[in-house]
C-alpha cells in the first residue's frame, strides 16, 4: 500500500493547507534615469545553517516584501543543525529555484564564509557551487570564490563578537583588499550599522550594501504592521535580471536602505532624492513663495535648514512623510525677491558622519 | 584549528543574533471556580514533518503568544524533507524540551498520525514514544499510541480534502470510538470550523477541542497587529501542569477558540461567560434602570435579544468590544418595574448552530 | 495694534501647526462597464448638530479615506451645543465648500429631518438652502425639500432607540413613498444593519445606501489599523460629479459596503463580482483542472459551495483575501471532464437573508 | 410640540450613537520611591480657539491614551471660529468638568497668551477666570495670570514662526522671568523638540515640559497602532491630584516624553531609570557574568557603551524593547573577575547635547 501517494494528493487539494497569501506589497522608490531600482537582500539563512527557517519560507517573504533578489548564504563553517540537517552546500539553494522562478525573484547562489577575525564573515555570491569553499585555511576558500568569479563583500564588519570596541580595518583586510576578494562592504546589517564601514567604502571603491542578515521569520525581526521593513540594499541596474545585479554590484551602483537611513555615494543619491520629491510653485507674490512638495516614496525624509540668507524665511525641520503633499511657505524680507533654499537631508548618508545637502533656488 | 568551538562562543554574545523578543503578551480570559484556564495548542508542525519552522520557532511563538502549552505533532507517515532531515519521530520534541522548560511551556509529547478517510487523521498526545506509531496498518498504529495511553482525538472531522461534500461519521470512527481510541474531536482547525462536530462531541462525551495545525511561522498565518489570535483550546485544568490538562481533557472541560467564537458544552460556557462580565446597577428610577456593563476579557461578546416582554425596552444587538465598559439603558414602559433581560451571546455555541442564551434579571 | 493679524500670519507659517497629512488612501474596488464606481458617506455630522469635529475634519477624513463624495447632514432639530454655535442650517456647509473643492470632493448638500417614529429619521440631499426644512410639522419639512428638488432617504429604519423589537414600515412611510418623498433607504448605517430593508429596497425600487452616520471622529469610531473601513454607499455613476451621483440614485445604481458585505441588487453585484476576480486556467489533464483566482479589491471574498455534481470535487469553503491569488484545484471523478462549479459569494447580499449564487463552468 | 425632549430621550438611549469606547490603555512607566508618576498634556486646542475637535473628545482621549490630567488651554488672542462659537474664554473648561469627573481625568484650567515674539506664546495653568487675560498689552495679561496664582510657562520656545534660525532668548523673557511669571518652559512641543531649552531650564529651575499643543483629533497626529504616542509631561507629584501636580511643577520633578526621549533633570532620570529596568546576574564564572536584563516599561532602552576597561567586554549597542527581557553576556578577558560596564542611555537627555551615563557595578 503505497501511503504517501494518496497522502500526497490529499494535502496538495485541501484548503486546510497554509494559505499561500501571495499579495506582493510593492517598495515605492524611484528609479535612476536610465537605470531600474531592484531591492535586494543578498544575506539571509535557512535552516540549513543555523537559521530558524525552511529555505521556501525566504522566498514566500521575498515576494510578500516587495523585493527583486534574494541570496541563501548559508554558513559554510557553522552549521548547527547538521545533526538532524545532512546536505551539501548547495542544497538550500537547489530547494527553492523552481518556487523562486514561479514567483519571479532573482535567485543568487552565495554562502558565508565565516571565520574568526581577521578577517571574519564574508559572502560570496554569484557562485556556481558552494562546496569548494568547505577549506581549512580562509585563504583557500576565498580562492574557491574568486575562481568562480564570486562578488565577495565584508559582513558586519563593526560586530561587537569580532570588534568590540572599534570598527578596525586589519591587514587580512588589506591583504584580501588586493588581491580582489573585497568587492563590497556592509554598511548596515540587521539592526545595526557601521558608519566607518561608509567611508572605506567610498575611498576604496566598494560596493555600499545593506543586508536583514535574517535568521528568524522575518515577521519576527521587523514589525511590518508599524511599518518597518528589513535592511536591504537598493541595486542601480541596467535590467531586472541576475546579470543586470551583476552589473551594477560591479560599478558600485548601490545604496543601503536601513530603517530611515538610505546610505550611498552622493552622485547616486543626489538624483535619487530628486525623483523622490515632485516640488511644484503653487503662489508667488511680494512677501514670498509657496511650494508644494510631494513626497512620492516610502521612505520619510527629514530636511533641516543649513546656513542661507537670512533674508529668506523658512523652516527649521521639515519632516516629509512616505506619500504625503506639503504645502511650504518661503517669506521674503528685506525686499528680497528670491534665493537659495538650503537644508541637509538628514537621513540620505554620503559619508561617514554626513548628510546630504542640498539646495531648492527660488 | 577548532573553527566551530571559537565561531560559536562568538555567535552567542553577539547582538547581531536575532534577539529573543521576550514579550509575553497573556491572554486575559478568565478562570473558572476551582480551575485555571489553560491556552492549550495541541496540534503543529515544524520542519521535522511537513512545517516549515525548526521547532524552536514553535516555543518562541507559545511564550510570546500567551500559551501555556503546546505539542508538535509531526505526521507520522508524511515528511515531504526526510531527504534533508534525517531523524527518528521523536526528535523535534527532544529538540525543544529545554527551551520549552525554560520559558515555562509545558511541552506534550505527540503525534499525527494521517490516514486517508476513513479514518483520516489524529493526533495521539501524552506519548512516551512516537516511534511504535509508524506501522503499516492504522489500527496498529492506535493500538501503539493505546499502549501508552494516549490521549487520541480526531482532526478536522469535516477537511474538504477528505469529506469534500459533507462532514460524515464512518463506521471506522465507531470501531475506534468503541474502543478507547477517540477521546476528543476537533471543532476548528486554522481557519476551518466544523459545526457537526460540535453535537458529536457533546453527544459522545469527546473533549471540544481548537488548534492551529499551523505549519507557517504564526505571524504569516495569523495577522495579530489586527487582532488576531491561533485557533486554541481552553483547558479548565486543575492545575497548570501537564496532568491537570490530561485531567481536563479526560474529564471534557474544554472549549474551543476559533475567531470570534469560544465553542464547549453549555455547563462550562455559563459561568465562563458570567466571569467575562462585570454588570453593575447605576440608575434605577420610574422609567428604567441603567446597567454598567464591563467585559474584562479579550473576547468580544456579541449581544442579540431573544423573546421577552415588549414592556422592557432595550437595545436589539449590542457589541461589548473587549476591555470596554458600557452604560446601557433600559426603559421600563406601561407601568413595570422591573423583568427579564433576555438575549442571545450569538458567538458562545453551545450546539451545532446553536447560540448560548442568557438572562439579567432587572 | 492689530494682534490678530500678525499672529494669523505667524499661525500659517508655522511647522507646528498641525500638518495637512495628505495621503489618500484609494479603495481599490471595480467599475462597471460604462460607469465609475464612486465612494459616497451621505450621512456625517459635526459641531454644527450634535457631531464632535469642526466641519473641515469631514473632507480631510473623507480624503485620505479615498471618499469621492460626502454629505454634512446636521439635525435640523437636534442642535444641543446650540447655546456655544451661533448659526444657520446652511453654516457647516458653506465652511467647507472651498476646501472640498481644492482635495477634489464632491459636496452635496444635505439635512437630517430628525422626528419621532413614525416616520423616523430622514435625510435630504441635493438641497440649495436647509433652513425652510425647519418647520413643525414632519410634512411640511418633506414638502419644503421636495420643493428644492432633494433625493430623501429613510435613515437607519431598524433603529432600535425607535423600533424597538422589529423593523417596521409605517402608514407614514407609506403616504411619505406615495408622494414621491422616500427615494432610499439605508440598509446599513454605522455598525448597524437592517436586512428587511434590503427587500423594501429592491421591491419599491428605492436606492440601496449605507452610510457612516459617524459623529465622532472616523479614526474613534473605526480601526483603519486593523482594515475597518466606514459605512459608506458604492454609487455606479456616469461621471465623477455631483450631477453624475444623483443621475445614478435617481436610477438606483448604487449598493451599501457595510464590514465584509456588499449589499445590492442582483442585477449590480453580479458584473460587480466578475470584475472584483481574474480567472484563468492554469492546468487541465484527465484528473481536473487548476484555476488561478486573484481577488483584485479590498474585498474578502467569501465562497460556500452549493449543490453540484458530486463527480466534481472542490473546496467547501473558500475565503480570497483581498490581493490575494490562489491556485484552485477542481478534480474530475466517475470519468467526467467538466461540470459547473457553483458556489454561493456569503458577503455579497442580494436579498433580504440571501446571498449572490455564482457558477464557473469548466 | 415639544420635540427636543423626547427626541433627547431616543438619543440617548440609542445604540446608534457612537460607542463610549472605554478602554483606558495605562501607560506602563515607573514611579519614584515616594510619588506618583502622572501622566500629563497642558497643552491643548479644541473648536473653542483653532483646535478641530469638541471639548469632550479631549477628555475621551485623555482616558482612552491613559492620562491623567488634562489642561484646556485655548488661545486668548486667536480664535478663528468667533464667526460661528460665541462663548467666553472659560466655556471650553466649563463643558467638560463633569465629564473629566466621571472619567477621573484631573482637570486644570488654563489659557493660551498668544502674542508675538517676544514674548510669544505662554501657557497659564491653575486659572479661576481665564477672561482677564483678555488684555491689550501682553504684560497686563501676564499680571492678571499671576495674580490668580497661575503656573506659567514658556510654549515652543524654538518654534521657527517666532524664531526662524535660533532659539533666542530675549529680554522680555528675562523680565517676565524675574517677575516670576515664567515657571516652566516646554522642552518638546507636539512633533517638535528644542534643545537649547533643557538647560535654560536647568540653569533657571524651570519646571521641564512636553506638550501636545493638540488641534486635530489625536488619532490622525499620531498613529497609536505604531506604537506613538503623545508628546507630554511625567510629573513626579506625592499623590493623584490637581495639588499634587501642582507641588510638583512648583519643585520641578518633572520630565518631557517626546517620541523615545525621556528629558529631565539627572537627579530625577537617574532613579527613574533604576526602576525601568530589572537586572538579575544569571550565571558568573570564570570567563563571564550574564545578566538578565528586563525593560518593564513601554519606553525603549538604547543602550551605548562607553569609555571601560577593555579586558571587560560586552555589547558595542544594545536596544531593549518595551516589555522585553535580555540575558546579555559580558566576557572577562585578561584575568578580570569583574568591573564596571560602563554605557550611555542614549535616549534619556539630561542636558543639551547630553544623555544620561549609566554604570552596572559586576
Amino acid at each position: 500500500m503505497d501511503l504517501k501517494k494518496y497522502l500526497g494528493v490529499a494535502l496538495l487539494l485541501g484548503g486546510l493547507l497554509p494559505l499561500q497569501a501571495q499579495h506582493r506589497n510593492e517598495i515605492k522608490v524611484p528609479d535612476l534615469d536610465g537605470y531600474v531600482t531592484l531591492k535586494c537582500d543578498l544575506h539571509t539563512h535557512t535552516v540549513f545553517s543555523d537559521g530558524l527557517v525552511w529555505p521556501t519560507v525566504r522566498i514566500d517573504e521575498a515576494y510578500r516584501e516587495g523585493l527583486d533578489a534574494i541570496s541563501l548564504t548559508e554558513h559554510i563553517e557553522y552549521r548547527p543543525h547538521k545533526k538532524d540537517i545532512v546536505a551539501d552546500h548547495n542544497r538550500s539553494h537547489e530547494i527553492v529555484e523552481k518556487q523562486a522562478k514561479n514567483l519571479d525573484i532573482i535567485l543568487i547562489k552565495g554562502s558565508e564564509i565565516t571565520r574568526p577575525m581577521a578577517p571574519g564573515h564574508f559572502n560570496a555570491i554569484f557562485l556556481q557551487d558552494s562546496n569548494p569553499l568547505d577549506t581549512e585555511k580562509y585563504q583557500d576558500a576565498f580562492e574557491a570564490a574568486k575562481k568562480q568569479n564570486a562578488f565577495i563583500f565584508w559582513n558586519h564588519p563593526g560586530w561587537d563578537a569580532q570588534q568590540p570596541d572599534t570598527t578596525l580595518w586589519w591587514p587580512e583586510h588589506t591583504e584580501l583588499y588586493n588581491k580582489g576578494c573585497m568587492n563590497g562592504i556592509e554598511v548596515a546589517n540587521g539592526g545595526s550599522y557601521f558608519p566607518e564601514a561608509v567611508d572605506w567604502a567610498i575611498e576604496k571603491n566598494l560596493a555600499i550594501l545593506g543586508t536583514s542578515d535574517i535568521h528568524q521569520p522575518t515577521t519576527v525581526s521587523y514589525d511590518f504592521a508599524k511599518g518597518e521593513h528589513r535592511t536591504m540594499s537598493f541595486v542601480f541596474a541596467k535590467e531586472r535580471t541576475a546579470e543586470g545585479i551583476r552589473e551594477a554590484l560591479d560599478n558600485g551602483r548601490t545604496a543601503a536602505w536601513y530603517k530611515d537611513k538610505v546610505i550611498g555615494k552622493e552622485e547616486l543619491l543626489r538624483p535619487f532624492f530628486e525623483k523622490c520629491i515632485e516640488v511644484k510653485e503653487v503662489k508667488r507674490d511680494d512677501t514670498g513663495v509657496t511650494l508644494s512638495i510631494t513626497n512620492v516614496t516610502d521612505l520619510p525624509l527629514s530636511l533641516t535648514k543649513t546656513a542661507h540668507d537670512t533674508s529668506l524665511v523658512y523652516f527649521r525641520h521639515y519632516t516629509l512623510r512616505p506619500h504625503t503633499r506639503h504645502n511650504i511657505r518661503i517669506k521674503f524680507t528685506n525686499g528680497i525677491k528670491g534665493g537659495d533654499m538650503n537644508f541637509r537631508v538628514d537621513n540620505f548618508i554620503v559619508r561617514t558622519g554626513k548628510s546630504m545637502d542640498y539646495t531648492i533656488k527660488l
